[in-house]
């Protein structure tokens, strides 16, 4: 026998980034705090603050190269994206977000008026979103580095969680969805254009500026949950899609023990999505159910409750069911008819693969 | 005239850390929100979350290589010390921590069982603090980097500022400091002597194990706010060291209007971190006043007050007085008896300076 002299090493690739977070919540143990309602299981923490009142937080972390690439993220969409993302992890509880500190890691060849621009990013986001940011922290880092928390607030009962979906209930998507993959195929083409082409290349971006935006500036959806109050109707389940439709169905069947019926023609998609798609000779169902940063909101709700809000602001694109299959929770009724298991991230049940940023 | 294409572009060593921060507050603006007590002036952000009741928000960031060297900085220490240095900015506004958010950065050189590493310091902090980690992000980046937020409660009107000194106050300081500073001179020559001599070196770290835990894993003084509510004391302000005993004491008199006399002979020092003075030269009392990262607080209090308190868990370092000369608003009175004004990072106004990490 060899002897070791260092313990076991695992790389993270061996277990991936959801066996690291079990990892990490078995290092951790349960919440032992009375106060919180719901950990790390949701879009974001829920503790109590007062009687029937809590509150809510989260966090994301952006990383230059990993993230996002500056040869073609302008620095104030960055600032905004990097609020909005976590805007719409509150916004995924039914919470109103109202806090927020950002924290930024600043590599040595940034410039002041860089990370002013990145603060205007920011600050046109809390205006949309109505948040205060209260504080944070600047440092020196290696690549340009966004951490951004954000509080929210709500009655503890408008909480509303992923396990919440019911049998019969419509599953629906706020807004279209695929847009902001079809924006990331654009901008990297472009980028490569750019080295291959020099100065002479044309990036010909009006054609393609709504894709574009939906991926460097996606909006989160505060405006839909206002709705909802307004017209009195309370989702079941509720998730923001930050890693494509497919995947955010899944943990919504998955925390609520239910499946899920879908139709790929009922895909709510703008004709710019479809544009890119075609002109990649790509399957545009692709984009828009494994994309992902669409920050849209999907929710199921009992079809009378529907009534109550304004047809123009959702699609309906399934049903929750009683899975026939506990293996595969949802199914994809495909445009040509076949019913299909539709997997989380399943690039491979589809004719082509998008590639990764 | 030269036409210039771009922007003015400013380097942040132009402006300096202060600076920057000035900027990204007036891009910002003042908060808004009726609700927010007090945002990015103090350690921790106040905002009201019921009649009487508010909560506490802070935030930091550790990037390896520029805060902590994995070299000699242990997994287990840095999530301890991650956690500490947030506490010790929740405590510094005389509130108890209650939750906390973790979002790690891990490069590829990383593995499981180093993260886990991590979060078992992280745990172990936990514990000691009575916190619990609600939520996070685990991202790709290319230096190991921890974003820590904590919030934490406090009945308003127990809640203590930097602002609140008063003339006749002392000047006090829980545990001992300079400490940290001290480690970090043996860890970084012990690195030094280490590529030097190889193998056979023998760092003899047993003989300064407390100063390279103070700087490895330094605690929050959860403890001394929980004594001061126990015998009915209340400083009239508080912050933590994190900058060192001059910059704070600085702070503390910007934001009440007042100066500071203080006493060298009366700072506290450990034994150890003297024989760390002395074995490289010099002045001890440099590492106390500008070493910093005690994580120990400063606290202003009438001296009829501190008789409720232990004297064991603080000293007395100076009074708060009206100062002589608003531009040197803080007085040291040196152990031969000169009274020399303090700078908050000066130096250069003692007889030697240690190097920077």
């Amino acid at each position: 026998m060899e002897a070791h002299e260092h313990p076991q090493q695992t790389a993270i690739s061996e277990i991936g980034e959801f066996g690291l977070i079990a990892h990490m919540r078995d290092t951790l143990g349960e919440p032992e705090a009375d106060s919180v309602v719901s950990g790390v299981a949701d879009d974001a923490a829920v503790y109590r603050v007062d009687d029937g009142q809590v509150h809510l937080l989260t966090t994301d972390m952006l990383v230059e190269g990993i993230h996002f690439d500056r040869a073609f993220m302008p620095l104030e969409h960055l600032g905004f994206k990097a609020l909005s993302v976590n805007v719409s992890d509150i916004v995924a509880m039914n919470a109103a977000p109202r806090y927020a500190t950002v924290s930024v890691g600043i590599p040595q060849n940034t410039s002041v008026e860089m990370v002013e621009t990145i603060y205007e990013g920011l600050d046109q986001a809390c205006g949309a979103y109505d948040v205060t940011i209260v504080g944070g922290d600047t440092v020196a880092a290696h690549g340009l580095t966004l951490s951004v928390s954000v509080v929210g607030a709500a009655a503890e009962s408008d909480v509303i969680y992923r396990e919440g979906a019911q049998v019969g209930d419509k599953v629906c998507v706020t807004g279209d969805i695929g847009a902001s993959f079809a924006g990331l195929k654009v901008l990297l083409r472009n980028r490569e254009r750019l080295e291959e082409e020099g100065e002479d290349f044309d990036p010909k971006l009006d054609s393609y500026s709504y894709v574009i935006r939906r991926h460097l500036a996606p909006p989160a959806q505060l405006k839909a949950i206002r709705e909802w109050a307004d017209a009195g109707a309370q989702p079941h389940a509720l998730i923001d899609i930050s890693d494509g439709l497919a995947a955010e169905v899944h943990h919504i069947c998955e925390a609520s023990g239910v499946g899920a019926q879908l139709y790929e023609p009922a895909l709510p998609i703008d004709p710019e999505t479809r544009n890119v798609a075609t002109d990649f000779g790509e399957d545009v169902s692709v984009y828009a159910l494994f994309g992902g940063e669409d920050y849209e909101l999907v929710f199921t709700m009992p079809e009378d409750d529907l009534d109550a809000l304004d047809p123009q602001t959702y699609n309906v694109v399934g049903e929750v069911v009683t899975p026939d299959d506990p293996d595969d929770p949802v199914l994809l009724q495909r445009a040509h008819g076949e019913n299909v298991p539709l997997q989380p991230d399943g690039f491979e049940h589809f004719d082509d693969s998008p590639p990764q940023q």
